[in-house]
């Protein structure tokens, strides 16, 4: 052999040697650590999944189509799914989408990738948010873009900004989070939206609308999307994850229909199709289950949580470490002093029991070097008591 | 707004203008049609599927687990299914292959998409087989590499055909099933497995061995695989649809360590991580139940389906109508005499009630116009004999 074990050259495509360092899998890892309270993931609370309502789905599905259930099916995603979420997308947001308009994917992050596949050439530009959620990033980068960063006001993202991004920059498209955003949990103003809708109706630019969290707003009402006022621009991800089963990869995109058609050409190229005894269990347990009570159940308990971590923030940490002040969702974010750093923060908070996301890899400059994400879903109050106590003595230190 | 509704012009990646016309959904579609026997679809037979051993592994993961199982995990896969993997790769292949060394994905078609996805450039050379896979053929095109299709004899691909390729088009790397290929049923020799090894050794080309069926042999007899010639150079498919259930969605990749680490980097922005459950389930499932003697008993059945078929083609078709014998898999081929074209045949078969798969997809050039593919794993005995009546029905038309 020309090759003796362990010393091949490997040739990589060219994306590999672009992408960002990645933090993700390095963070559940992290927030398995037992003894560390982490408020750096991004999980929902297992202890709120409804452990017995699932299995109770999953038995009738076996009873009801047996076999079935098990065998390959088309792209799209099972039909009676598709209606449920077409329904919903009724009756929470007065949206009428039509049951072909939606494609199931592995949860939203498949979304995310095949976007960037089926509408980006390597070197288009797509805007993000400042800062932007970093498994967003991570899925573009491999097809190699170019992104621009588009800054918040209290409002959402800056329209005088984003009407400059897409003259000078032509985006292929603007992705954003206009509900309680990871990592900020900031959320877009009603006025902004249709500011938004109104920019990039006047240009190419489509509006990728992640809706992860539109169901998680702690006073449990929906707020209007924004494609409301842009359906052929705009493609709208959703999800099963935070508010039944991140385990069962279940999320959605809708889209304008040449758009979709595209998107399962990539889905089927991809992986066929989503496991169908996932998507099975997932509708009888809505058809079975009032899951609009549930959500709002979480949303509620998330929303404690949330104001106890604001609350220990306020009493334990220093006045020069500001924070923002979500209306719902799992993330709030710190923007320390200047003479402090974020990577800092993680590794003393390491030390100190507690682990926190440095904002470095939402951004795709250095403006994550001053801001850190916290997580306030997967920690029940003690810990979050506990956790606060101890990012208060790492930054004491600092 | 400037784009009344249904006017939005959309801008896409390249890839989405030189894709090949797709089949597999089509095709997934015409199997479901009432009444149609189809032969041309790639579905094991559910009615083999162990319905009651996977829920039994079903409800002791909800038991044993709970929420655990419904949870976000990490993207490698779950360690005690990648320890069941590595184990069988000894018992059955003789092969140490570490856990470590493994990728959890959405079926082996996933590991299609992202082989593509982290090893190839636009313009980059892939080798496949002459006929050669559909789906990868898809899964590779979103990538726009340049494609060569090497030619079979008897035993294999051709050498000769293989070392040119490798010399003048410095390959990125060889994708091949020599086991029972799809489409054409064919199986490597074990000598053609060693000279295509030496020859890969003397380049930089990797070998991408998909084994989807290397446990459907008819005689439950494995063949060597050619990774074991090549472990620096080797990355291997494998799936638990073709035996167990596809809805389930488990297959992984088998490379080495820095290729593994650019995967595993590419499927968690695809999709962070296959479905747990899922995993956990298949896990259960493959320690409580004798897999190996399931495997036999479901390649015995194949193995009746295809001596039928094969003797029906005999007894019922023209001797200018010739055909592979397969050793294992699901798919036998057809070659046509000149005169005949494999779309006529297909649509002539929809007509009569049986549908065949053209060989237009598979080929990179016009050679699937005289070659049809039949599956014989998806139609009973009797389906087996009304649908090879209707197809010499067609075929004496013709």
């Amino acid at each position: 052999m020309a090759h003796p074990e362990g010393t091949h050259t490997y040739r990589f495509a060219s994306c590999m040697n672009t992408l960002p360092p990645s933090f993700l899998d390095e963070l559940f890892r992290v927030s398995a650590v037992p003894d560390i309270i982490s408020f750096a993931g991004g999980l929902p609370d297992a202890s709120l999944f409804d452990v017995e309502g699932i299995k109770k789905a999953m038995e009738s599905v076996f009873d009801d189509y047996g076999s079935i259930a098990l065998q390959y099916t088309t792209t799209d995603g099972y039909r009676p799914l598709r209606e449920i979420i077409s329904r919903r997308y009724y009756s929470r947001l007065g949206l009428h989408v039509n049951p072909d308009e939606i494609q199931i994917l592995n949860g939203s992050q498949q979304a995310l990738d095949l976007t960037a596949k089926i509408l980006t050439n390597p070197n288009d530009k797509i805007l993000i948010e400042r800062p932007g959620y970093l498994g967003a990033i991570e899925a573009f980068s491999f097809y190699r873009p170019s992104f621009s960063s588009i800054n918040p006001d209290t409002e959402g993202p800056d329209p005088a900004e984003l009407k400059n991004y897409i003259q000078s920059d032509n985006p292929v498209f603007f992705y954003g989070i206009p509900n309680s955003q990871n990592p900020s949990g900031l959320t877009w103003s009603d006025k902004r939206r249709k500011e938004v809708a109104e920019i990039l109706s006047e240009s190419d630019c489509l509006l990728y609308e992640d809706d992860a969290f539109g169901e998680l707003f702690f006073d449990g009402k929906a707020r209007e999307p924004v494609m409301k006022y842009l359906p052929d621009q705009g493609l709208m991800s959703g999800s099963f994850s935070k508010i039944i089963a991140p385990g069962l990869r279940i999320g959605w995109i809708r889209a304008p229909p040449q758009v979709l058609c595209a998107f399962n050409r990539a889905k089927q190229a991809a992986d066929l199709h989503s496991n169908l005894f996932s998507q099975m269990v997932m509708t009888q347990y809505l058809e079975k289950n009032d899951i609009e009570q549930r959500t709002r159940m979480i949303a509620a308990k998330y929303g404690e949580r949330c104001r106890l971590m604001i609350d220990l923030i306020e009493d334990l940490l220093s006045d020069s470490i500001h924070h923002t002040i979500p209306s719902g969702g799992m993330f709030l974010m710190l923007t320390l002093p200047g003479s402090m750093h974020s990577m800092n923060v993680f590794e003393h908070g390491i030390k100190e029991g507690v682990a926190v996301m440095p904002g470095i890899p939402f951004y795709i400059d250095d403006g994550g070097n001053s801001t850190i994400r916290l997580n306030f879903s997967a920690s029940s109050e003690t810990q979050i008591q506990i956790g606060m106590e101890r990012l208060a003595r790492v930054f004491h230190r600092l």
